[in-house]
């Protein structure tokens, strides 16, 4: 898949990467501030509520699973999985077939910690939501990224996105 | 603006948040990787190269500029304009008008090494542009992410997006 580019497509190229790169940041600032505040007042960051929230969602993951949909490093995934499992949140295990892998799984006590924090959810207090609130009223629902979601196709896979929407989607992990 | 929310509006707002968590993690991770491959070379690191580029484009910036358009916090944005002073790249000064602010402008030589970043700049090289590709062969066009600049004029205001907008657009910025 060799190409060759112009310099009409290497300037266009150049100013989509600097809105992206601006874009992608001042989102991803915003949010990691609402995660965070969010998920505090339960003694967790981030990366931790993170893999709680894929481990309840496949219900057995391994360590790459964390990694990729989580978009840590391994060693991260390694670190903070550990670190729950210490507090009782999730068990490890190595799985016979493929004994180079470690698997997460919740326990109760994982999966209450977990739904405890989506049943805590005020979107009140989320600037995110505040933010898209205005989007919403003047087009009758909420932005679903359909861009930037083809973009995160491109560039991690069909299984990322598919894993996403699915956890965006799935009124099953709600119990309200 | 107090609002309250029904039982659905809280429903809503929880998967539009687990929506966005995800894909601005996933967004923001991939282009910092290619932003800090792109500038390392130069010896930069990515807020530093935000820091050139936006005193490259409003000519004088001060701190609480750098900051709010780069988002960063304001000891970050200090930190690595005295770095980049110290290289030689921009020079610090109070103004006489509001001496609490400290302004920052780029020096010849700051303007020419941002101006290389631009130059050098190879999109055969950036798996972000790579993973646009596709959405250029389809829609004709790169996307430019109408919902979301949407989203984030709603949360960081007119001026911040009108920023990125000029920053992405204006070809005087490019020499090509």
């Amino acid at each position: 898949m060799k190409r060759t580019l112009n310099q009409d497509t290497i300037k266009d190229a150049m100013l989509f990467n600097q809105l992206v790169m601006q874009v992608s940041k001042a989102l991803w600032k915003s949010t990691e501030k609402d995660w965070e505040q969010w998920v505090k007042p339960y003694d967790l960051s981030i990366n931790e509520h993170h893999i709680l929230g894929i481990a309840y969602q496949l219900e057995i993951a391994s360590m790459t699973d964390i990694s990729k949909l989580g978009v840590m490093h391994l060693s991260t995934a390694f670190n903070f999985a550990k670190k729950l499992h210490l507090r009782g949140y999730l068990t490890l295990s190595k799985n016979e077939k493929d004994k180079r892998n470690t698997y997460v799984q919740l326990t109760e006590e994982g999966k209450k910690m977990f739904l405890k924090t989506l049943e805590d959810y005020n979107p009140l207090e989320n600037p995110l939501f505040q933010g898209a609130m205005p989007l919403r009223d003047v087009y009758g629902e909420l932005p679903d990224f359909v861009e930037l979601t083809a973009l995160i196709r491109s560039i991690y896979g069909e299984d990322f996105v598919q894993f996403i929407e699915r956890s965006s989607q799935e009124p099953a992990s709600l119990k309200k």
